[in-house]
């Protein structure tokens, strides 16, 4: 493959994996839609699997409402790219705020996905990740908790 | 645009960034002002906007004294170039420790920049973030709090 | 030196350091080792420093047994190659979770490394940090922090 498209293509797939990450965060569940290929799958682990891209984003947009605030920031991307499929592991770093539930989550995790070239750019075929780690805390623990902002995009 | 040309200025632009965020968290202030043009604007939301870089300098130089220990790291760039102009959307999570206030705050925000090519190289046009969310916590709920390091750069 | 090759090796030099941080959490001791020549140094200050890759290994495989469960994720990656040498600056986070100390430790630090390229790609010649802060929590003042998932690579 020519090292400046391998290049090119390794650059997309960092903004791919961006605009799902961000979409994610801001709720903006129609453009998370668009990072997917319909045929896409999902594994979370604990069971939390998807066999389409409809399955997923459903699934996302109802149990992500206005009072989940959430941070997930993917770091370290170490993509393969291979003609017109790519591979990419990344370290996933965490938040869930829950204020309706006093609890705070945070984690992280080891994502393997597959990307597929299509007509409209790249595309996610396949998202999962391993934790590494996650833990839970009660905002009873710590009564100064406050949330000062967090209605960015409520 | 070439695409090397266009992978190179990506590339340098993304080390301007980090040049910007080092040196404000080592309180490197002439350094810091050095990633600026002479013209550039700020807007950090809740009314806090600049309209020069001395400005908007002279405010983190004045406020961030060695009492004040903050973390500023930027994921998920999104760079658009277009010619010597390009923008940049990116993934903030910041913490601020402010020990003579036993007070903890922690945010998430999206940076939104735009960036000039000048003849010493990309500069910041206009810098500014949205935030997703921010927290405070009063280290008096976590008596065991210890700064065990915290003063590499006092 | 050639932009392609510049950029080529920048981006093989970003992926040998997240191999380097991945196999450190993941305790993948034996892959931790390869991304080190043999006579690599390590500074980690505070007087932990090591004068061979072996040196190096060896502690780190002593002191993070399952139970010891660690992210680091490097950030900013600010790297100058010159030939078949390079330099590398990047901002690091990490958190290491003591449960049987009933500790957490969170802290951040600018890395500096040393890079050389060898027959095998680009491998670790110096690593080093200086921290920009240190705090740890006890558990105990958070008595509802649950660990939901922490054995991955238990």
């Amino acid at each position: 493959m020519d090292p400046v498209e391998l290049l090119l293509a390794v650059e997309e797939i960092k903004q791919l994996k961006y605009r799902y990450l961000r979409t994610l965060d801001l709720k903006c569940w129609d453009d998370f839609a668009e990072v997917f290929v319909p045929s896409a799958t999902g594994d979370y682990g604990e069971g939390l699997s998807f066999g389409s891209r409809d399955e997923l984003v459903d699934f996302m947009r109802a149990s992500l409402g206005p009072r989940m605030l959430t941070l997930h920031q993917c770091h370290h991307p170490e993509i393969v790219v291979d003609g017109d499929r790519a591979t990419g592991v990344w370290y996933l770093e965490d938040k869930v705020l829950m204020p309706d539930h006093r609890l705070v989550l945070e984690g992280a995790a080891f994502y393997e996905d597959r990307y597929v070239r299509t007509g409209e750019g790249w595309r996610i075929e396949h998202t999962g990740y391993r934790r590494t780690y996650e833990a839970t805390v009660s905002m009873d623990d710590v009564p100064s908790y406050t949330l000062t902002i967090g209605k960015a995009y409520a």
